[in-house]
């Protein structure tokens, strides 16, 4: 069964197609493109697993491959150069179209090559891991890292079709498949309280990766996603209430260095943490946080930040997050299970006490 | 007397300012800032000149100040790398804005750092070349070269203000005031005859750089790009015809390296060479052609390709271009004096002809 959703975004619109063995059918991917040229953006890793099955359905047009080196570490402007490289080695034009193939490192410095080449070329999303199909995959946010902060060089720049094979997630290793449960939580805690119940009910059914649950899953966090991307494509209100965990999360991966902890891992930890900050803020229940903590662990996630980070180091990551306004620390925090606030001019010292594990 | 331009763009419009003595109107430059934080980008010769008064305008607002290399050289990712660095360590927000104090390299790479700073920033031009004044600081066309190709990386982006001091061109050294003329000329040939026919009487007194005379080349000039580019803000039509002499222009500026010859210098080399391939198509009369090149040459510009490139190579380069679509040639040429169409798939045959002098 194929599942589509449709991203209402005036002429910016776009197909989301959820379902197993969505890789080689041509005339969902086809529509996608400008003309008859298309580049590949992949990694080895992915590449080896399914480049030739994604070629096929270009078949008949001009189709070039560039692999990327596997890694967030590798999110950088160094690497989207040799993208750039490769168009203009291989002559291609403003009306080329990218695809990107893998995780969502792949999708992330694929979607902001494309809005970048040329002044802006359109791009597909062939989203390979859990956490990107679920994720970043939808939505448009591209970009990559800075060695001073993450996801601070990028642009929103809307894919033109996703394309979620579900069959891909089948060799996906065990923390990269639990790094995406942290962002389906995620959509359970900020506004869907009967899917959070229903993630509870079947958490050992994901775990075991039972497709049914599966497609069930990513299809209800990409129409949650869908629903608040539509509503704020730029980020200028609720958008932001996607990034509950980032925060802290975004510390984590930055204050390890990128890469160390996978981003879901980060931001499980994150959800979790901001958990423990509305719980203090009187904002949750005791018993609303045990069931966070509890399904996070069921899901294989972290609950405590690396004790390789001190607290006083996390909150100095944390002060230079995008989301903060004129210098005040912001936060989005739960309030009560299944709903969201942001928070403005946190208490430092509120943090510090979660940090330490107060 | 200060004139005022509106670039009518929706909600993206925005004023441009021309006059002696812009530089340090607060009441100009503040309408412009998103909130009160700023980072003003420069190099080092213009920021000897003109950035205290800059920052006294701005007094009353965290200001930050980040100064490039000079030179189109320098026009690369590596160099926009530092621009991020300087804003993440001074801790600017997405509510910053970007303030380009410089020629056109500057303000392509301000716009494009704004563009890309936290997925897009406010930024306003302070253009202090005639180049930068008359073309690259109005209608949000920035970017970075790639050394494949000029230009070639980059955003639409719009400034929220463009601030044009005519004072700054009293410093201008004179080949980059000639090659800020070659614009002007340009603006003649596309859709201006009447403004042709002006400068081909006024071309001694703005030479000798007369105050009233460069006011008005430079207001004429921001006019008819500002209802091009209002027409076709993204480049799908007319606003192609602003690149007449650019597709021979970049090959000069790409095949000797970026800088050796100015951008200016290569596009009134450029425009010569268009006219003289639409003279071999029987678009241009021989009298025309020969107005165009005395013109040219009055202005103090080359009108013939540097010997050090072949006509082989200039084409070569030229396959690349970014306004070449699946792979022909296409040119924006002369149709007569003050018009100018889209030419597709022109012959490389001609074109080695001209580029070889025949």
């Amino acid at each position: 069964m194929i599942e589509t959703l449709n991203l209402p975004l005036g002429e910016r619109s776009y197909p989301i197609h959820i379902g197993a063995g969505l890789l080689d059918r041509a005339e969902l991917l086809r529509p996608a493109l400008r003309a008859r040229q298309a580049m590949i953006v992949s990694n080895p890793t992915v590449a080896g697993l399914y480049l030739e099955r994604l070629q096929a359905a270009l078949a008949d047009v001009q189709t070039d491959v560039v692999l990327l080196p596997d890694g967030e570490s590798y999110k950088s402007l160094g690497t989207l150069d040799a993208v750039f490289t490769a168009l203009l080695e291989k002559r291609h034009t403003r009306h080329t179209t990218l695809v990107a193939l893998g995780g969502g490192v792949i999708g992330d410095m694929t979607g902001f090559a494309a809005a970048c080449y040329q002044r802006g070329v359109h791009f597909v999303q062939v989203p390979t891991t859990l956490l990107a199909q679920v994720d970043s995959s939808v939505g448009g946010k591209t970009g990559v890292n800075h060695p001073l902060g993450k996801n601070m060089i990028g642009a929103f720049h809307q894919p033109r079709a996703v394309l979620i094979d579900t069959d891909t997630l089948g060799t996906l290793p065990e923390r990269e498949f639990s790094a995406g449960l942290a962002e389906i939580i995620k959509y359970g805690l900020i506004g869907d309280l009967p899917f959070f119940a229903w993630l509870e009910s079947q958490m050992d059914a994901l775990r075991a990766r039972e497709p049914e649950a599966l497609r069930q899953a990513i299809a209800t966090s990409c129409r949650n996603k869908a629903r608040i991307v539509a509503a704020d494509e730029r980020e200028e209100g609720v958008r932001a209430w996607l990034n509950l965990g980032h925060s802290f999360g975004h510390a984590i991966e930055t204050g390890l260095g990128h890469g160390t902890w996978l981003h879901g891992e980060a931001v499980g930890c994150g959800l979790v943490l901001a958990a423990r900050l509305a719980r203090r803020q009187g904002e949750l229940s005791e018993a609303e946080l045990v069931r966070i903590q509890a399904l996070m662990e069921r899901a294989g996630l972290p609950t405590r930040p690396p004790t390789e980070l001190s607290a006083e180091r996390m909150l100095e990551l944390m002060r230079v997050d995008k989301k903060n306004l004129h210098g005040a620390l912001r936060l989005i925090l739960p309030q009560g299970l299944g709903r969201v606030r942001i928070a403005e001019a946190v208490s430092e010292a509120e943090i510090l006490a979660v940090l330490a594990g107060a």
